[in-house]
């Protein structure tokens, strides 16, 4: 099988590296002419605890996919979808395609690509990219994978393939409940992580949970989730597991790089407007990360 | 007359120094042997723009305050009012007792001095203290003072004696409008400046001044205003001309030190519940800046 990934970013290099890793040779598709070079150059260098593996991978910039291969990996930001969507709209084959974007703001873009069969994925590892051709797994977390359209067949395969104890991989039945979920943890966990500026775990203290429970009353009655109780002690879970990891949004905000807020808070606000529920709290916030990017 | 400052703070040192600047000297009453010895040997240093000038004044600890001046400017944070005033009950004669805080926590105590004459100010200086006996005069705002129990008569009296263009005093009718109208503004730039980590003036960019309103409109309800826009309007005025001040709350934090949080957003809580109002961001800041002080 071949297998393209779209997006030379931690998420991206992370599936790649563990796609090589059972000699399946990936093409990754950058932005940049300078980091497909290096990594075809350098190979793709994959860092976990001390240990150093390296792989051959091909690479060449965005603009010269041509939809050759039979799976695509999205591993852009959500904000970068939309014109990726565009791409893989005009493909001419059937396509298995996997998104592995937070929030919801990509869904409403699938119905674009209804000819291909379509994925879900959630990445709950902890992963970083310190040098464009290098990824370092720093914390084991797992992938979730679920079906949206006609992709059952290949999820049970790439999963017997794929999965090992250093990657493991669920399958989900439920993509909205998948999503939603991850949904809610990174409404909570990043933007107060932000505006506090504080590593996960600094969140069970016990003013900051009191604001994580508050928030989340507003997140829960939004997404209408039916065991509110089951996903906020999860999200708990998330902090005391990652406690020692920078959010991505804190990191973003740090970095100077534009964050997550629309896909995450921004479409809470949207969708709870259209239910007509007032969420103070996600305002907030958005109005918060929002002025803090600026 | 005789003048006593209680507190050795940027606020104590201000009213020293304006107070000596028109030969009256003040006798500053400390809470450490160390800032008096300092106060007396080397005088009480008065520092705006490149301009220095250096006062004899008076001062020991304040475990050796006995009462014997006139006037008691009462110029220590909120949270040690409550010793302070245990102090001042039990003097023989009346004096008149001028309360410098901000916030409101500390009026609940008043009922026990009304055998003294009290007044009520609002200090709009920008001030700070760098070195122990000397005060940098940053922004020239002014005094607000109000009469809260007989002491009209003083009131004129201060105004006329100390008034100047570095230092204008205005005397105000309403102590509760005065008082509350400088708590509002607290309640909103002191939180929002301390999470943001940004200068006064940040504030009035647009996605925190979205916040700003949100959160005034809470304030405004809890305070029962008559004309909240024209506080409003005062709030962003203050934050232009403080623009580019470290507001208290944001330099507490930053050194480590107790924030007056419990007189601001502790109060208004407090008041919100007893009326049955809901305020979630007031709740939300509230516990936002306890956890940033642990």
């Amino acid at each position: 099988m071949d297998v393209a990934i779209i997006g030379g970013g931690a998420v991206g290099l992370l599936f790649a590296a563990y796609i090589a890793k059972v000699d399946i040779k990936p093409t990754i598709y950058t932005r940049t002419t300078r980091q497909a070079n290096l990594l075809v150059k350098e190979g793709l260098v994959l860092q976990k605890d001390e240990h150093i593996e390296r792989y051959a991978v091909d690479a060449v910039p965005f603009e010269h996919f041509s939809g050759s291969e039979d799976i695509i990996v999205v591993a852009v930001k959500q904000y970068d979808c939309r014109a990726i969507v565009e791409r893989l709209k005009i493909l001419d084959d059937a396509k298995t395609i996997l998104f592995t974007q937070n929030g919801m703001g990509h869904i409403q873009l699938l119905e674009d690509l209804k000819r291909h069969r379509i994925a879900l994925s959630v990445v709950e590892h902890g992963v970083t990219k310190l040098v464009s051709n290098e990824v370092t797994h720093t914390g084991i977390g797992r992938i979730k994978l679920s079906d949206y359209h006609q992709s059952e067949s290949l999820l049970g395969l790439l999963k017997e393939k794929l999965a090992s104890p250093d990657f493991p991989i669920l399958l989900e039945s439920n993509w909205y409940k998948m999503i939603a979920e991850k949904l809610a943890a990174n409404a909570v966990v990043n933007p107060l992580t932000a505006i506090y500026q504080v590593k996960n775990g600094a969140l069970l203290h016990p003013f900051f949970k009191k604001n994580m429970e508050q928030l989340f009353v507003e997140v829960a009655a939004t997404l209408k989730f039916e065991d509110p109780e089951q996903v906020f002690k999860q999200i708990l879970l998330i902090c005391e597991d990652t406690k020692d990891n920078t959010s991505s949004m804190l990191a973003d905000l740090n970095n100077g790089r534009q964050t997550e807020v629309e896909a995450i808070l921004g479409y809470l606000l949207h969708s709870a407007k259209k239910q007509g529920l007032p969420v103070p709290l996600t305002t907030f916030l958005y109005n918060s990360i929002k002025g803090l990017e600026t």
